[in-house]
């Protein structure tokens, strides 16, 4: 699919040439047309907006304008809970709760525990779900309105997903997924099936409001595929086209590469011990020289730098911070210890608060969960 | 799979050479020692064993030894709803209602809504799942035991397949699926993924008493495939591996094959009114001679006979009666006209007590959904 950028839902980079990805993915840039209609409807724009963090669309625009005209739109994301949650994950959800904040929306929040036990043969599935409700108190964590958003955990939910998953799968051949996600004829028949509850999601408010609903998805783009499949299909099954806005992968703490489970050193978690995440950062590679006498002389590099970006892309909204630390990077003035001992603080005032929330998310569970919200879609329509 | 014998789940003959079919799938022939288990257990033999309709089996005298030590077993045959019940239907699960009654055992009953609309594209979902309502009025006409009988209905009792379902997949790889059910590329997701909630059927019993659970299995060999590989895969889950036993196939009306909905005048459906049915009788192809005159000199031909094969394998259980008729035809002592009219007459009398408890069985629905009865299976285990 993505001929030299490799990009599939199991396999991503974080420092690629997004205007490519934007090419071969066939979306589109977020402009700074796109920014003021934001603005005009929101009345702010999010700084991960501003900083072009989420950098790509398809019908963000068209989404809003509905918003704006008073039809019914909501919000949709999801995790696949292989390994407890590391601020990587958390950067679209920290956006997705502003969407939901300023402009009331409800968010369909999806636990993949099904398909992540059908794509890594090490996990038992009890260990799959345990880890979807650990997953869920990071969400409920960062403050989404337990009367609008509604988690659903794939193996256990799975009939508010299947009467829409029955219809989305008759439309997709071993073919197309073939085609799409690089499947073969070894790749399991869960696996296979899976994209259908993945879609299914897209199209569950449209079955529960009984109107015609869009949902926005905030995502990385290497869930792209799902989305242009769910997108192919939804005409035919009467339902809206899915809506995604798209952003960069949080690099991880190591020499190229995304914050991934994959590579736990480079990567902060939200049950990390403060002193683990400030370890972690202070032995981050980083865009500096190698000596101080060179970062003072040449500057560093903060655009390839993991610290800095974890400061640009996650940690503060202020711009002028941002900037001028930026600025004192490129010209020398400060050294990457300083700069790591900065966002070591970051980190740790982040951690602090997300850990006590965290703690005081058990008892808000219940009140997240979909299944004791609403009733399961009729199969008569 | 079976080289010039022409039997998959969506496709099968009824004049058949049976034993080429054992040979073919593999299973063992049902034998007089068999029939003797069955006597010393069950304290009689049905007329179906008698009359080898049952002919073929995998484990069927395993799972007589397992009840006879105490151990826990349970019955299970399911339905495709595509169309109304007819008596090619019914025989099997006449069969498993003596099981039933005898023994004492829980039957849990597969309707396959899914399946069915996945296959054959002019189904809306909610005319398959309708008929699965329709099929199930006569499931319980034939006045199995609501305490002892479960039906699962796929599209809206998903949550008690779906964890045992995800296991099952990740044991299946689209390659399996292609060599034994014939599937390919352009095969859709929803048929790829469907043999992991037929196979789930076979150890939902063992999830839900909590003990290993060995079912029996009353059905055509033409699902066969899918049993082969629960066979295959139940040691590696923890479940007794599901034992089987083949029913012939119910001739239709017409020259050859079985009776079967895509030739809906062959067959006699349970929603017939009687004239139709007997009707369908009197116009039926039979094993007669081309005129009275031959009949009486030649005699008939009983073996490849539609409707000699009703009065046998379905509607008679008085082996004399039988044995009498076979050999009235044979010599010709008895015209096609005659036989068809007596065979319509004990088809009318059959309906007629079907239709009378087919309304009750309407009100009875609510105590044989499974639904009603368990807790979905842990994910935990």
């Amino acid at each position: 699919m993505a001929s030299n950028v490799s990009i599939t839902p199991w396999e991503a980079e974080a420092f690629v040439d997004y205007d490519k990805l934007i090419k071969v993915f066939g979306t589109k840039p977020l402009t700074d047309e796109d920014l003021k209609l934001v603005e005009s409807i929101v009345g702010e724009v999010h700084f991960m907006l501003r900083r072009k963090v989420f950098y790509s669309h398809r019908d963000f625009d068209e989404f809003l304008r509905r918003y704006a005209r008073g039809e019914r739109v909501a919000l949709y994301t999801g995790r696949g809970p292989s390994s407890h949650t590391h601020l990587g994950h958390i950067l679209p959800w920290i956006f997705t709760k502003w969407l939901q904040d300023k402009l009331g929306l409800e968010l369909f929040f999806q636990l993949t525990d099904d398909e992540k036990f059908w794509h890594e043969h090490r996990y038992k599935l009890e260990e799959t779900n345990s880890m979807a409700y650990e997953n869920a108190l990071d969400i409920i964590a960062l403050g989404f309105d337990p009367k609008k958003t509604h988690l659903i955990i794939d193996s256990e939910d799975i009939r508010y997903l299947y009467p829409i998953a029955i219809r989305v799968a008759r439309k997709i051949t071993v073919s197309t997924n073939k085609a799409v996600f690089g499947f073969t004829d070894s790749t399991n028949i869960g696996m296979m099936f899976y994209p259908s509850l993945q879609i299914a999601v897209c199209f569950l408010p449209s079955e529960l409001y009984g109107e015609p609903t869009m949902v926005l998805i905030p995502a990385g783009i290497d869930q792209d595929p799902y989305w242009r499949i769910a997108r192919d299909i939804a005409p035919s099954l009467g339902y809206p086209k899915p809506a995604q806005i798209h952003n960069k992968l949080l690099p991880g703490l190591g020499v190229g590469g995304k914050m991934s489970s994959s590579k736990p050193e480079t990567a902060i978690y939200t049950v990390d011990d403060i002193e683990t995440a400030k370890r972690k950062i202070m032995k981050a590679y980083t865009g500096g020289q190698p000596t101080a006498e060179l970062q003072r002389k040449l500057g560093g590099n903060p655009d390839s730098c993991p610290v800095f970006k974890m400061m640009e892309m996650l940690l503060v909204e202020d711009d002028a911070f941002v900037r001028k630390h930026y600025e004192r990077c490129r010209s020398g003035q400060i050294l990457c210890g300083e700069c790591k001992t900065i966002v070591a603080e970051l980190v740790a005032k982040f951690l602090e608060e997300h850990k006590r929330r965290r703690e005081q998310a058990r008892d808000l569970l219940p009140r997240f969960l979909l299944r004791n919200k609403f009733d399961p879609p009729p199969i008569k329509r």
